[in-house]
């Protein structure tokens, strides 16, 4: 018998499948991977009762879909609701918070199978203020977040597959840190009933995983459409390579990590035109913008009636927010759309942008998140993204690259980013600079 | 001691203030107001208990903010959470539902002292499947819908104020069939937490009324922005005047009552524009498709699992949004980014626009809750709207005009509105076509 926490979740399904492997099995091999990890990487905010789990276990039962994985565990980020498990947000203002109904996504997940066994650290209401979570390489660096428990999870195989939303840096930045894979879906793709809101305009889901494979497995559920249950893997003909510089301060080990990279596709055939976005230096603040004035928004009440217990940076970011007039709301609309509109233009002449997906390597210590500044030019247009480890810093950290679509190009990016995980050895344990296969 | 069920949100507040009302008054009123008339109109899914209404009623006492109304009672759309009252959203899926958060829009409110009585009449899911609401003004007559139950409960004076919400024409529409003021805040304006979502692109907030004054006075704590307790009304200087004819099949009375309308603006010294938008005529239907897209993806575990509790013109919204790819969801974005560009445009030479708020009046019986043509191009483009009872039908039925605002040119699109309702004399009882006040 396997030991299942070693499987992938396609992997784990075709165990099920063959009989190798029974539910009882995997939910087995899964809490006591997080009893040996647990306490030192303090992913879960809450994990279930085992009697109430091996209860559910031993009901499932193969059902015919292709789609389905009948009990696979998978985690779920605190500030998606799960019936009758604890979502406390991050925040002490919701101690004690227990919904009743689950998120939508939630619902299509556990429908096929996919059982929540848990609740998943996230930093205070999804914004920067940190939460107890170490990084898996080294817990004395930060995860990232705010999605950071399901990223740590995922990194120590507890789970197969973490979901996890995103706002501004909140899923690719901590898959980037815990090395494993990160996607946001398109704005819009799918549906945020019962995921707590922070800005209209960017919020979006994620899955972390450690293949693109089973990313698309997990995605094709959500997507409720009568897709194919895999994904080819497409070689890109051309990608947009895009330092960064723009948007933030890049450091010296992740240019040079991104530098050999772009070698790397450039020996495998792959077009890399090296380009900047004009004017895109200005879209990490008017993210930054409209993300306030939506924000603040949303937690007008919490902010009004219990300011003193949401951290700094949040009552900060709402004040921020109430400062933004109507009409300058308006004028970043206007903003906005131009953006979005230069952005969708780009794939006009490629297939992908790549780009670094953190500024560097986890940061060392646990006071902050690191910095989102990779990821909001791609958050403010509503793209389809992924990142990817791919090379690790002198001091043994992942480093991740980023692999961006188009709008509801989510399934043409999931195919380029299949391709390039399974063409290059970059899967962990991290082999330094990447190399292309033999 | 005044009925204060004549009174209006304001009036009622200064008699508050002066003490010639109590809140336990306000409250008497209203439940004895619903006593007499609901039986005849179905306006409520739920009303509280009236020992626990006036156990708390009895604990309001004035405060500080000059915007706080203290016990003055409200209705709330059944899409819309309060916190211990069900909430079934008009569907039998949800029976028994009964949500232990309120939205957030509904904490704003009655922090500042505006208290939920009870939940008002929804279609199905805020779709088309009519629930029990009848028209006040004829009960043979539909009060339209999705916010049924919020217009003719403002339109019987049984609560000054509901909340309402929009995705299609949700609003404006019953409160035009109902004789009443309905305001749609841009879109992205007020938080939706805790609303229902239906689609995401176009989901707003609506709040109805018996005069814009009132409207602003919610719509000031909604937007929880330091602005002053009223709002100046003022003139137009130019309205575009948009016929509908390019959206739906406008009926001969309406036709002839809206140019009444104008002939009345342009004798007020207001420049009317009778213009048309070039190719806006694909409005209605852009409209459609992204709203079964997305609606699509918010219920499709409903659909999945409980596809026998959905109504027909449900079942087949989601099926229709799953017919299109994600590739037709991204040509369907590139056009929708080109409406809204072409409206914002609009503003450039007109103050406002002005158009039927519905094709006629309420039609006759309680299949249907009318054609939502007359709105789906303003709700596209995320536009602010308020419609005004205007003149009455033949057979005595309300029409509504429709006023439309800039998005996040709602507090300029207000003051207008209420210039308008205050130049003319078309409050209730309905005067028959308008004329200027003396």
């Amino acid at each position: 018998m396997n030991d299942s926490n070693e499987l992938t979740l396609r992997e784990q399904v075709s165990c099920l499948r063959e009989g190798s492997l029974t539910p009882k099995d995997i939910l087995d091999h899964a809490l006591s991977q997080i009893e040996k990890t647990e306490s030192k990487i303090d992913a879960w905010q809450f994990i279930a009762d085992k009697n109430d789990l091996e209860k559910q276990w031993s009901e499932y039962k193969l059902s015919s879909p292709a789609l389905t994985a009948p009990g696979i565990p998978i985690g779920i980020k605190d500030t998606i609701d799960v019936a009758g498990m604890p979502a406390e947000r991050g925040s002490t203002i919701y101690s004690g918070r227990v919904p009743s109904e689950s998120a939508t996504c939630v619902q299509q997940l556990s429908r096929c199978g996919l059982i929540p066994i848990g609740k998943t650290v996230t930093t205070e209401l999804a914004y920067f203020e940190p939460g107890k979570t170490k990084n898996p390489h080294n817990p004395q660096h930060t995860p990232g977040g705010s999605s950071s428990g399901s990223a740590a999870a995922v990194a120590t195989r507890m789970v197969p597959v973490a979901l996890g939303s995103q706002t501004a840096a909140s899923v690719i930045r901590p898959a980037a840190f815990c090395g494993v894979v990160g996607y946001v879906a398109s704005r819009g793709l799918f549906s945020m009933r019962g995921v707590l809101p922070l800005a209209l305009s960017f919020d979006a889901l994620g899955i972390i995983a450690k293949t693109v494979d089973d990313i698309f497995h997990v995605s094709n559920i959500l997507q409720s459409r009568n897709l194919s249950g895999s994904i080819a893997a497409i070689k890109p003909k051309t990608v947009l390579a895009i330092d960064g510089d723009d948007y933030g301060s890049v450091e010296d080990e992740m240019r040079y990590a991104f530098d050999k990279a772009l070698d790397s596709f450039a020996d495998a055939g792959i077009v890399v035109k090296r380009e900047s976005i004009q004017g895109s230096s200005a879209w990490p603040q008017l993210h930054k913008d409209i993300m306030a004035y939506e924000a603040a928004m949303n937690f007008s009440h919490e902010f009004d009636t219990s300011q003193q217990q949401l951290g700094d940076a949040f009552q900060s970011l709402v004040v921020a927010g109430r400062a933004i007039s109507m009409r300058n709301r308006f004028d970043l609309a206007l903003v906005h759309s131009k953006a979005v509109k230069q952005f969708d233009a780009l794939f006009d002449h490629c297939d992908a942008i790549v780009t670094p997906a953190a500024t560097g390597a986890a940061p060392h210590g646990l006071t902050t998140t690191g910095d989102p500044a990779m990821s909001r030019p791609w958050q403010l247009v509503g793209s389809s993204q992924c990142s990817l480890p791919f090379a690790q810093s002198r001091n043994g950290m992942p480093l991740g690259i980023q692999i961006i679509g188009g709008r509801y190009g989510d399934n043409s990016l999931l195919s380029i980013a299949k391709w390039i995980q399974e063409a290059f050895s970059w899967q962990s344990p991290m082999p330094g600079f990447l190399k292309a296969k033999d």
